[in-house]
This record gives structure tokens, sequence and C-alpha cells, in this order.
């Protein structure tokens, strides 16, 4: 008998073209759905909670897919790291209800990233963004509010209205806070469209180091237009560490 | 005129195959000469403290190289990390009388063997050897006891006698510690024989699993056969930290 599993999964970004599977390159769906085909004799599928760009990490993804294999969740668990890239990991692997949906049944998802000011740790150089910029991080946390709640994020992502009519997205939070050397943005949404959080990241940086006015992002906001804005934050600063199946609670 | 510079150097082991130059592949050495060379025009040469393994990190090597370029030190230290392999960074560069050698003046090093007991963090799976062992550090430290001092490690290294006559060397400390979730063993030495730390540790490592008596080591030491031990410890939890070029002082 069929059954569902969700897994979850942590990837180092660099290793990947991205999430989605293209027609060159490695990404993390062709790894992980390569595995699972190899494991069942047919070709079986993976969903994710959502893409991930080249080199945007994931501490915890969440994906689901079917298997008549029967096995215990440990067993799967093992099974699947014992042959997966180096560069995956399964953290734990669960039976779920078959209406469960790792993308459909997503509430809210948690991105943080993570922008080194101390000296560059090379060891960190795929996980942390360094810059010797001089960030204001209550300019930053000004500029954030403008993003947090429901808005028309139509400025702040690159898919087209054709493809995404409804452009409308609720930012639950944004904490920004200094840990050690490092200046941490989480993000906190009910979903994100594409390059949007590394976008709305660009903008705070530009933000905290004075290049632009907090208020201005409420312009950006209010402009709708896929034109004011070309900032993008490196990818490699950007983590997905949460996806959340029920509501968001603060 | 040329002058003498020492540089501290990081590097991800995962990028190269390790630090000498070879025939086929990117050694460390092979992409920080590649960069003297261009940023002089003429063939330049790097000298380590040391070599280190395939895969083997550097938080803390020192090199020195000779130049004319008449640099100030942070313009160098600026120029080499804008050419090196992302996989190299340069903390330092600084101007050394012309009698300092990388190898020659270095009286110790300290080398850090990081072995994680947790959960897998595929972003540290460079930097940590991930393991299910259930070890008993107060084991591994008795065992540790054995190797501390001046001994003939024959049987903890693979250089050959014709290669080095003496391998009599001396192990000021060894230290063990539990650090969140991880082991922490620091060898601090007056030098290492090729594969002597990975050997040492895996030993210890057998100690700790009571898979061998700590006294053992000490019926290896005696041995002086490069027969007795095949124990190797993966290259991925191995990190140079430090290179010191004045007495060891605990």
């Amino acid at each position: 008998m069929l059954k569902r599993y969700k897994a979850i999964i942590s990837y180092d970004g660099s290793c990947f073209i991205g999430w989605q599977k293209q027609v060159e390159g490695l990404s993390v769906q062709s790894a992980f759905e390569e595995v699972l085909t190899r494991m069942h004799k047919v070709p079986t599928k993976v969903v994710a909670s959502g893409r991930t760009d080249k080199g945007v990490n994931a501490l915890a993804q969440v994906v689901h897919f079917d298997s008549k294999l029967n096995l215990d969740t440990q067993t799967f668990k093992r099974a699947l790291n014992a042959q997966l890239h180096d560069g995956i990991y399964v953290h734990s692997v669960q039976e779920v209800e078959s209406s469960f949906h790792a993308r459909k049944s997503a509430c809210y998802k948690i991105y943080q990233y993570r922008i080194g000011l101390g000296e560059v740790d090379i060891f960190k150089r795929h996980q942390v963004w360094f810059t010797k910029l001089n960030l204001d991080l209550e300019l930053m946390k000004q500029g954030a509010s403008f993003l947090i709640g429901t808005h028309d994020f139509a400025s702040f992502n690159t898919n087209s209205f054709e493809e995404t009519p409804d452009q409308v997205r609720t930012i639950y939070d944004i904490q920004i806070e200094k840990v050690k050397d490092e200046i941490h943005l989480r993000f906190i949404g009910s979903g994100f469209l594409r390059y949007m959080v590394r976008m709305m990241t660009q903008t705070l940086i530009e933000v905290g180091s004075r290049k632009i006015e907090p208020q201005q992002i409420q312009v950006y906001l209010e402009a709708r237009d896929k034109e004011v804005l070309s900032l993008l934050a490196k990818p490699q600063g950007l983590t997905l560490i949460e996806v959340g199946y029920h509501s968001y609670n603060k």
C-alpha cells in the first residue's frame, strides 16, 4: 500500500543548482529523486515546501513522497542518508496522512539571512555573507517595520503578473538581532515569491548602511512595480530554517 | 629590494588535494603560488610551516614568501584575498626578518580534531567527523597520557625510516574536552610526522569506544613498528589551528 511520508532535510546550497530539477546541473530534487527511484525501482517524485535558489541553504526543508516499501521510519532515514549526496541530510522521516502536502499544507516559512561583520571565517562562507559595511540595526528595524504585515509585494519579487497574478503575501514578523559578530535577519511569512527574501534583505542592508531612508521601503511597496528595485542579496547568506504546518504564533 | 613576509592563512581542506603541489589536482600551495606569481610576474614560491593532507583544514597555517613589490601589508592582504580561491583566506601579512622560515623557525603546532556526537550538521561536515560511537572521555584521557612527552613515534606515522631516520617527537600536551555536542582533541607538539595526528586520534577513538585498553598505546609506542597500527581518522575532522614561533607554554 502506498503511504505518504514527510521528511525534514538539510542541504548545503553550495553543492546544488537549487532545489528544482533542471535540464543541466545537480539539483537537490534530482539528487533526492534519484535515490528514491533507486530504492523503489520505479520513478519516485519528491515535493518540497517550496523551491530554494542556487546557493541558498536549508536547515529544515520539508518534503513529502509516497512509498510502498513499508519501511519503518528510522530505517527509511538511514537508507536515504546512506545513499544521498553528502550535501543533503535527512533529519527525520515520518508517516503522514495522504492529505498532507509539503507545499500546499504549509502555513508559514522562516528564512534566516546571516551577515558577517567580523573577519571572514572561511568555514562559514557558504552560510554567511561577510561585509565590511557598518550597518545600523535600528535603521534596519525601522525599515523592516514597513514590510511586516499583508502587502502586495510586487516590487519585491521577480515573478511576472502573468505567472502570479496575486502577489499579496503576509509577513508575520522580521526579527533582526546581533549575534556575536553577525546580524541575523529572520523573515517569517505566509509564503515568499521568487527572490523576495533576498530583495527585502538587500533593501534592508541599503537602509542599514544609510544609502536609502527606511521610509523609502514604503515607497517601493506602494509602487507595485517590477522596475523600481534591483537589489538582490547574495544567496549564500540565506537559509530556510523552518516550515510550519500550523498557524504562526510569535 | 626583496623583503620576506609571513602570512597567516585559513583554508577549507575540502577544496584541495592538500597543501603540497602535485602533478594533478588543485593544492593550496599551487593556488597560492599562482596568485603570487601573477602579482610578481615572476615565479614566486610560498613555504608553509608544514604540509597538511587532503581534506585537512587550516584555521591558522603560517607561510612565508619573498617579494620586491614593496606593498604595505594591508594592501598585500587585500590583493591576495581578492585573487585567491574562495577556499583560502589570508588573515594577516607581516614583514619579517629574512631569517624567518615558516617551517624551520616553527617551535610547536596545534592540531584540533573535532568529533561530532549529536545529529549530523551538514554545514560542519568538512570540519567535524560525526559518529554514533559512545566515547568515554576518561579512557581517552588515560590513553592520551601515554602519548604525551618525548617518544619515538615510529608506530604512529607512515614516514619510512629511510625518509625520516629520527622519528622522535615531543608532544607537549593533548587536551580532550567536551564542547556541547562535540569532543575536541587538541594535540600540541614540536612537530608531527605523516598521518601522525590522525593515527593518534583514531587510536584514542578506539580506546574511547573500548575496543582497546588505554595501556595498549604504550605497547604500540614501544613496538616502533610501521606494521602494528593501521588506524587512521578521517581527515575532515582535523584542523591546524596554531603554529607557534616561541617555545610552548601551557
